[in-house]
């Protein structure tokens, strides 16, 4: 396996499931997994589509919940390349296809309204003002709508996913009025959201929301989660998230 | 003081703050107290108003913590004259005036744009089945869409309040869109929110939020509040609410 002079390999789960990460380019975070445990997958029949992949974090965690074929889209090539590496890596070539491609201009051979589940963790900022953005390029991309923006995502997941089916993302808190009112103008309906709080006492820092599409209004909202204890090291619902990984 | 045959006086708070009660027409509820508590009053300038105010419960409990005159609009007779003489029993006429009113169409009594804080738990179900509705007439009134829908609360609450006052509901969660939506729709910008969660582990049950006519888009989700204990018994953050009244 090739690794690039800022690249390694991290195990995500001891001796089972390894990432190959740069600190100067990507490294997934707890969103990434905290998506991947909210979200709805199907386990046997149907497919699986992860927008804004990064380095494939989403869909290699799937595929310890799923049987079924994965796709995940990253319009950076440099992430892209990482992530098939690290798809090669774990001997999951047969389940996970990754594509670079941008998702506002979706290829033809993404078939429309298809997927059972589609899932998203986008960049978070807006970028109206160039200062505040990250100067490592890379890193923009994936923490700013630079390359698109929120409507551009939930248009996306809704193109994609199929009547019925679920889209999930993760977000922050301060976007969940201009997320749930996007999710219903491209017919996705909020049905399960979840607050995760970094510490008991504090604001939340982390949506985690899940629409179907076409679906009746009837959104549940799920208990806190909280990560962390008062003395930082990780609650039981936590450490009980990376035991189910 | 006169009661009728089905009305008792309860304290709110022992030896100091009673409230005329009837089990068949109103008896306010712990919604209440957690929007009196969770909402923003001015304390010695300005004023403040709440609709749909029933007997006058959160006037009653804001008069607690607010030098400020206070307003409540209720459309029930019966509610309005039990609300007054709940005034007149706690010697309050000089701080909280109620108005019988339909806050459909607001008397000019009722200056626009003036209020600093507006205050409303509305009925929070949906009135489309005659069947579900409550058979008691007082009753459907206060907890159905009969009299009044969310759209005609969140506009009443937008035209009373004035520009950077604060507009606060009790509501479900399920309504958690139409009302973000519906506050956006009508300028009152949704800024704090908090989730209710009746037990550790459980699906919240109540919202709480609070927004900024023509505030900007900047939603905190404060720490979760969880009503009661494993054992059924008031959590601490829920005795430390009635301490504080």
């Amino acid at each position: 396996m090739h690794l690039n002079d800022d690249e390694r390999i991290d195990y995500i789960i001891e001796n089972e499931l390894r990432v190959i990460q740069s600190p100067t380019v990507f490294s997934f975070s707890l969103d990434a997994i905290l998506l991947a445990h909210f979200a709805w997958v199907p386990i046997k029949r149907g497919k699986i589509i992860d927008l804004c992949t990064g380095n494939g974090i989403i869909p290699l965690l799937f595929s310890r919940q799923s049987q079924v074929p994965i796709e995940g889209v990253e319009i950076q090539e440099r992430l892209f390349q990482m992530g098939t590496r690290s798809v090669d890596l774990n001997n999951l070539n047969d389940q996970i296809t990754l594509h670079h491609e941008d998702i506002r201009h979706l290829p033809t051979n993404l078939k429309r309204e298809s997927y059972d589940a589609v899932s998203c963790n986008p960049p978070y900022f807006k970028s109206e003002r160039r200062d505040q953005r990250n100067l490592n390029e890379h890193l923009t991309i994936a923490r700013h709508e630079v390359m698109c923006t929120l409507e551009d995502v939930i248009r996306s997941c809704s193109s994609l996913v199929k009547q019925g089916g679920k889209v999930s993302l993760v977000h922050r808190p301060e976007r969940l009025l201009d997320i749930m009112v996007l999710m219903r103008k491209y017919r996705i309906e909020p049905k399960r959201m979840q607050l995760v709080y970094p510490k008991r006492g504090k604001e939340a820092n982390t949506l985690l929301i899940e629409g179907i599409k076409d679906g009746k209004p009837d959104l549940k909202v799920l208990p806190p989660f909280v990560v962390y204890q008062d003395d930082s090291t990780y609650t039981s619902e936590m450490r009980a998230v990376y035991d189910q990984l």
